[in-house]
């Protein structure tokens, strides 16, 4: 019975990227724990920028400052 | 002291339903647990169809597909 | 596909209590909504006393003062 | 590690005050467990009065009655 | 800024297959959503047999039957 | 209404440190959105390290290589 929330900035994900994440997160869970993907559910929460806060300040206010959540 | 957060599916729940499930589960913590209604809460949270994965698939796939949630 | 989380004081729960919760939450949730019970999972969190503050103070400090969360 | 989450009725937080809360509770909580603020993250999820219950009913329904959560 | 819970009932997870949850999801959603895997942070709770409810009944109960949750 | 949760790592968090958050946060929100502290409930749940992954890595394994989440 595992229950998986993703918490994450929104900021443009599409419906091919969710689907994405919830089918390789399934298949990672089910595979790791051998759970029953019929007891698996995956819940995406997409958060506006200011309304997540990192290290003391709104994401909104550092995507103004130019600094990205981007892998480098 | 409980706190009671229920996340489900949008599709169409009436302002109706939503104060029934508020009574009910409220109701039934506090009688079963007695604990005093003023200190309990209920959260009610609507996750958009192509938010939610189960067994690997969107929900808004499984809903095109002609696959529902509906108690059989 | 519903799922619910119960967020409660750890004060004495029996087995049975839960057991009622989880049967009576998922009853009410699967005829108000007619959702497929296969689909519901609730989930229930028991908090130490420490761990949960009301109004300020750590619900220890108030069950020292004798102020209980009991239904009146 | 601290991920901090907020849910509050929505009632008109403006961005400024959500700026507030993010970097007074980013200090409170680096400064108290001495923690890294890099490693700290501040989610606020503001609820729609119809889905937030308090004492078996709606905020909604209690707002129309006259009855709010103001500081006395 | 992705923040992923992993809600699991508590039935013998070893720190190895933690290991690999947290690896797995962490590539995954980095890659999929092109984000640092510094601002990404994975947390595992898992809750008692008592504790989670399923279709009605505790898991305890439903594994005392012989039903499990494993992979068919 | 607002209800906060602290998920923070599990380290060595004293009782009058958790009293010390949830009273600088219960007055900080209560203040800045003007809310009633007898609406507001804060709840602090601590994390096994080997239950939080930070950049693909449990934190147990990462304090093992002396790499802390200490403010600098």
């Amino acid at each position: 019975m595992p229950y998986i929330k993703i918490e994450v900035t929104r900021e443009g994900i599409s419906r091919e990227q969710k689907q994405t994440l919830i089918k390789g997160i399934t298949d990672l869970i089910t595979d790791v724990l051998n759970k029953d993907p019929q007891l698996t559910h995956v819940v995406i929460q997409e958060v506006d920028l200011d309304d997540w806060g990192y290290a003391g300040e709104q994401v909104s206010v550092l995507r103004e400052k130019g600094i990205t959540a981007d892998k480098k």
